[in-house]
């Protein structure tokens, strides 16, 4: 049996590992939003987005995202945080934006809690792999356009020998490919698709900070949505969309009434004929 | 430009196309709940379970999951009954389990509201094929394990040739997969990915029924997994995890508060060591 290296710590309060969503504060899960009210301390970084980091009082929570001169705060002294917190008998809130178990090191943290004694709970949430697209009037999947759909972040770099991301199986797979964190390397992991044989007429969406008000959505090709987010301004954090079903856009757009709720910009369909 | 086929009509409701989640209905989002209290109409089917079906009223609401002799409502009666409450003015809701946009034919029902002038907005939600993991101690990405996740539908058998599931690319990608649907053909797509060369020792989980009270786990391996759910006595619906990740599960179950808080029975653990 592991995860008993410290025993139990018998007055240890409770790590709940949240999900904020995309960025709506309507989008929290009504546990979350409970959960955020009641924790005697939140540990946050950015991603979570403003509207709902300001719904959080300034003198129970700690922005563990970015410290000074731009370093990341790393994830061991992340750990110990929650740790501390816990065994000071603490509700604690570690939130992170989307969801903490889609590529947020949720199950890191979830190790290291088990493996010091402190109760933790997953609550999990509307990751921004799913609802980006959504929100947008994509479908992951679709009856008639893909059976599977796979999630991957787009920040390695696909030509470095130690790259993990088998891009020519993921196309091989022939569902949709959603890559979060993949606005810079758009031009390597394109590339590497074509090479693996996808057509360049595929159809691929951008969506930048869906659900915040200034959401923008570039939609191209295989071939094209590289001109596609220069012309738009598409900046981090977005998620891209690569598939059949990202053709779908465009014939409900018209009537997506979550673009006006969003607020999003006109430039959102800049790239549309 | 498509979507113009019927014109906008001026007095149409708006459709709200809104997932449920797991089934715990604090794992509603904020905006869910609210739709769900100010809808002229809530259309749903079974998945989204007791606890949050029963929050709605029964005179405005609809189960079109089954009707007499256990057929379910043909999608176009769905479409053309979401059509016709929207000309009527009214607010409807179109409730899922899940999320809409995941195997749950949001797409086409956002692709037909369009094609007749309806607005609609769409909702996303908790998947279950990240949260059913999760609230099983199973992150569905990890540093260590997976770079990637894939999620497919087990409904198909993958013997058949029209089957439009690629088991040996989704093996190829070296991350977890996630099978939706997929109780009964367990012994079919398990031997599809001992074909395609995936270890027999890989683990795998299956979560029924998660966050409901009567939420049971299976634990095992690509070549034991279907013994565990006969023993466990997994029924449908139920969530099957395939990877390095799931077993995460072990080192972290004991300190797991989500297992209590779903009342997991004991059989939950019953074949774990």
């Amino acid at each position: 049996m592991s995860g008993t290296d410290f025993g139990t710590e018998p007055d240890a309060g409770t790590v709940y590992l949240v999900g904020s969503g995309p960025g709506d504060p309507e989008l929290l899960t009504c546990k979350a939003r409970r959960l955020l009210e009641q924790a005697d301390f939140v540990l946050h970084d950015k991603l979570p987005g403003p509207k709902i980091i300001d719904l959080l009082p300034d003198d129970r929570r700690k922005d563990v995202g970015k410290r000074a001169h731009g370093d990341r705060t790393p994830q061991s002294e992340i750990n110990e945080l929650l740790v501390q917190h816990a065994r000071d008998g603490q509700s604690v809130v570690r939130l992170k934006g989307g969801d903490s178990f889609v590529f947020g090191r949720g199950g890191e943290e979830a190790e290291y809690l088990a493996a010091h004694g402190i109760p933790f709970e997953v609550v999990p949430a509307v990751t921004s792999a799913v609802a980006a697209p959504a929100v947008a009037g994509i479908p992951v999947t679709h009856r008639d356009h893909a059976s599977s759909v796979s999630f991957v972040t787009g920040h390695e770099d696909p030509t470095k020998p130690e790259s993990t991301v088998n891009w020519a199986a993921l196309a091989d797979t022939g569902g949709t490919i959603v890559v979060l964190m993949g606005v810079t390397r758009l031009p390597d992991y394109t590339d590497a698709l074509l090479e693996a044989g996808m057509p360049a007429e595929t159809p691929v969406a951008l969506v930048e900070r869906a659900t915040w008000p200034n959401q923008q959505v570039a939609t191209g090709t295989l071939e094209t949505i590289v001109d596609a987010r220069d012309s738009v301004g598409i900046e981090p954090p977005a998620i891209t969309v690569i598939g059949d079903v990202a053709g779908t856009r465009e014939s409900v757009v018209e009537f997506l009434a979550n673009e006006s709720a969003a607020g999003a910009s006109d430039s959102a369909t800049s790239t549309r004929e």
